[in-house]
């Protein structure tokens, strides 16, 4: 079969220096353990809970410290976007363009990601049912897409909470795309702690070997060498120093699941 | 009290034509009924369901004859955007901007709504808590607007299902700000006919009249002539020829609230 | 129309003497504005959250005590029964059988119930969808009842939640049978208090007009002379002294939705 | 580590013959695979979604047959009782009792189940949290029994669909008590069917291998040599000649995450 797709850095661009040591790092795990890496991190966090959250350097900069990134490391890079006018400028520096799962249903967004010609990663909205993502493949593929990736980050379960369905993941499947399970998002608490999302560390690891027994073809996942002090998503983010350790134990399963 | 606020009139402008018919019918009926009334129609449906959806004529056309309807039939006039780049030629001509549910937490549409000095009015995320609605409305003062209305269209229930929680409505009037159910959309099934969306016409009295009762100050509806013929959201929109008498029903009940 | 009725009284039935303080208020109360009036106390709460929670004072005490409040106030007697063998004693004081929620599936009971010639009011599960209560209705009917009422008291909502769907009034109404909305149980949070139920009582009041507006037969309502030293379901109990304003209100919707 | 726990056997005793065919049958594929296997029948369906639903044997010949069963072919055996009468004739066959999961809150059943001595088997409710079965455990251990284990068969999702929130595995393990993951009634579709349940069998695979990797003590599985033809959750049940493929995969997923 294929090699296990690993999307993984900081949730947010928080410092070129960050981006590089994560980079880095998980490049030589997932080389060490067969597995296909692109790095991710966002240059601009637009849908924060609260207007006083950090935002991220910005399109120009944050694609200026990607480019570098993919350059020095020899990485594959993916960042999402968050309005047409971005396109064109990301097009020119990131391998995958992501649809971030807020804007899954933004049929402009979709249609200008797929004519720049890369590959688009899509998130499926907390507020869609799996089978509803083939209406989103085939906006891109109607577009003239034929590289395009589905995302579950889990689903609306009551305020504040999220439950990985894990049955979309055959489902989505069965729409001819790879599909990667972000073990980090799905674990967060949106919203949780007022003027910020909190979440469920502690759940990364066995819901991630969950999806990965279900079959997966990649994983999601925020890396950050910090995430206490991490500016976004800490709550939810795995530490640097764990990821060898997590990533060694799903190749396992993996290997368990598809011999 | 406030009289009652109705912002209503056909999901997509299909045409100036139709447009008009709408908003000189209803604005009649509410003025006999001491209703305030705001005409909507969407100039650019741009988070359709499937790609081969009907979208409507498009920002400069649908702007246009939102203007010249306001300006002839003397009615105020919102509409809802999708991009920043549409805030500037939609506060030229609209009373009120509107943000779509599913952007309701992109920071960047919400400032630019707000800083264009139009009062905004900020759909619910069918993925959101009432209470998390109040970083929505931090953004919007955050950037200088004193003029917010929120509006509940329903919540995920499982997939292709919303619910109404009418705690919301107590909830969400609690951060001062008036508070709209949207009787219409709350009764759709996302996805529910497969590249479209359905819905369940028959619960728009009962639940009008339910979040009526709880304590609402205002209304939004989709109204259509004929909304089985309707190009977008017919199957839960309201028939013209039937505003008046739903409408005379929660003229009573609000009055037996406000006692 | 028919008048509304209210089956109300403590949770539990905590001692004689607070349940004739409740029934002999409540009676009046009813009386002046024209309500139907049943007292409600459990003699026995079966299923509560935790092994050292109050249970009441038993099968044999606690309808003893039901038919005395019931033989000098001249008040009809409604109690919830969680066992077969509880069916014959129930139905010799009882003019109205109870089936739980969490046993509206429970096939020999509502059999048992329906045989003992008692009108039945069955609770629907938070687990069941309201086109679902027709089988209960159905199990029922079949076993010869011709008087069955059902309740709605909440759906689940993701975890420790219930959310009321509105939708589900109309939909249990369509089958021919009296329904009741519990305006009490419905703003309960099921195990937000760890040990214990917690609830939201500044909810019961929206709600209970919402219910009213969107079309019910009847309210069901926990009252008590000092919910927060109640023994059971304090948290989403009404004060006794706050039953009349209440229903004054709630009158004067029901005024309006059926003129 | 343990060895696997398999539960499992045709939902309702339909016919000695029948149990006997399925225990041998899975016995041998346990033994084979290191296994422990206990065969599970109902002998009573007591809470079937219509009345006309076929509900087995009964409690004495049911009971007959599963001590047979039991005695024959050397195999332990567990039932689901209803009611606290059926508890000293179960106790006397049964290796293990089984509460089922609408019944997962009656204290009462729950304790005379604790009282016989025998190890109890709660299903978590569809409409209970994870974190508060630990209130069942406690009422259990409270009554001096100290073998208990927990089942998750899914959670309420909107209506009439279950969701498998994996969360729950790791968070009732915490309780020190084995948990078991319900292959086969977490792909139920409640009332699906109208008059009964369906149920969506090609997600027993990826759903199982998903628990199995999450952590689990056991698996339970309604298994039928022909379930389209099952007298009960016939949608939902795996074919007992597709039961060792099905095993086999799960053991090697188990052994990938014990290593």
């Amino acid at each position: 079969g294929q090699p296990l797709l690993l999307i993984g850095g900081p949730c947010s661009l928080e410092s070129e220096q960050l981006g590089r040591e994560v980079a880095e790092t998980v490049s030589k795990i997932c080389k060490k353990l067969g597995i296909s890496y692109v790095f991710k991190a966002s240059f601009d966090k637009a849908n924060r809970t609260s207007i006083s959250s950090y935002r991220g350097p910005g399109l120009k900069k944050g694609l200026a410290s990607l480019a570098r990134i993919r350059e020095d490391l020899q990485v594959p890079v993916i960042s999402d976007i968050h309005d047409i006018s971005q396109v064109g400028p990301a097009a020119e520096v990131l391998d995958i363009i992501q649809i971030p799962a807020f804007l899954c249903r933004q049929t402009d967004l979709l249609v200008a990601a797929a004519k720049s010609g890369k590959p688009v990663n899509v998130k499926k909205g907390q507020f869609v049912s799996p089978w509803d993502m083939e209406n989103a493949i085939g906006k891109l593929r109607d577009a003239g897409s034929d590289k395009v990736m589905l995302v579950e980050r889990g689903a609306c379960f009551g305020y504040n909470n999220l439950v990985v369905d894990m049955r979309s993941l055959p489902v989505m499947r069965s729409f001819n795309c790879p599909v990667i399970y972000d073990a980090t998002h799905s674990v967060q608490l949106p919203g949780g702690a007022g003027g910020s999302s909190s979440g469920q560390r502690e759940f990364i690891e066995p819901l991630s070997k969950a999806a990965i027994a279900a079959g997966i073809d990649g994983l999601f996942m925020e890396i950050h060498p910090d995430p206490d002090k991490a500016l976004c998503d800490g709550p939810n983010s795995i530490a640097l120093d764990q990821v060898e350790e997590l990533l060694t134990k799903l190749v396992k399963v993996r290997a368990a699941v598809e011999e």
